[in-house]
């Protein structure tokens, strides 16, 4: 249960954002711009493992199920596979620039002055742009915040992993317009 | 020098929006409605002071000066109250309510789930809504993202610390709906 009276039983940031529509209307938009506007060289599937990734790593059962079941969809990849990327990036099948992308993710999740020049150079040297590695930063910044706002407010999440796995295709088609389909 | 080539020479977070205005738009209108909007029980000063404490936690120069002064604009406090309050706020001159606030906000900065029921009891025991906890949570999540966006991208920022003394009454005036005044 959460920690507040939501009037809902809506899960995880579902249930927040049905509670305070104010809020849910920028933090939507701020989702369907970095993860599933089409003006972007990283693909929706790239986006949403980055959120994944982050998600995994700030331990947020909901957001981590969520986004690895859309990773998944986009990149037709099992539940398995994607909890492979999340253990160990850098053993994965992935492309040199989405390794280097994911290093930069994972040290903006623990604070953003752990990000390095070398991580930066190596994410250049590995074809990714100025504009990938900013969307990077900001998807990465952008689950620290989604996270914390689900699991700081003790929101409940369906705990058969399958769910989310389910309803994904589904979400891929809705985007983030609408919380009752986030 | 930030880690990316923005094509401008503003600091903090306003070179970053000036470079991605696609992002831009919904961040500041999170900002907006969580910091500035007039339908809230928290005061703008104490929204903003929340905003300055995470900050102030995750060791972002730009943000909790910005935010701090604002706060301080707000409240009719000095620089030094302020960074006070940052450093020990139970020992300040704040309402129980806002002392049980900033331990939410503190325990979000490390991280969502170290917000406790008991801190949660003790807020609602202060007097404060569940709209209030709410919104302390998602603010300092929020600024658990600017915060990294700023320096995870490597931004630079004034180090004269009456810089943002003194902009903060025309920021408090223009508010978050155009990056220029951030």
């Amino acid at each position: 249960m959460a920690h507040i009276e939501l009037g809902n039983d809506l899960p995880g940031i579902r249930g927040l954002m049905a509670y305070r529509p104010e809020t849910e209307a920028p933090l939507n938009a701020l989702a369907e711009m970095l993860l599933r506007n089409d003006d972007n060289t990283l693909t929706r599937g790239e986006r949403e493992l980055i959120g994944a990734y982050v998600s995994y790593l700030n331990d947020c059962f909901f957001c981590q199920n969520v986004h690895g079941a859309l990773a998944g969809h986009y990149l037709e990849c099992n539940i398995q596979q994607i909890d492979d990327i999340k253990q160990d990036f850098r053993s994965a099948e992935l492309t040199d620039k989405m390794k280097a992308l994911l290093s930069i993710a994972g040290s903006v999740q623990k604070g953003g002055k752990q990000v390095t020049e070398q991580q930066i150079e190596e994410a250049r040297e590995s074809g990714a742009t100025d504009k990938e590695i900013h969307d990077t930063v900001l998807i990465a910044a952008a689950f620290c915040m989604f996270n914390r706002y689900v699991d700081g407010l003790g929101t409940w999440a369906p705990q058969d992993r399958q769910f989310y796995v389910n309803r994904a295709p589904q979400r891929a088609l809705e985007g983030y317009q609408s919380s009752v389909y986030h």
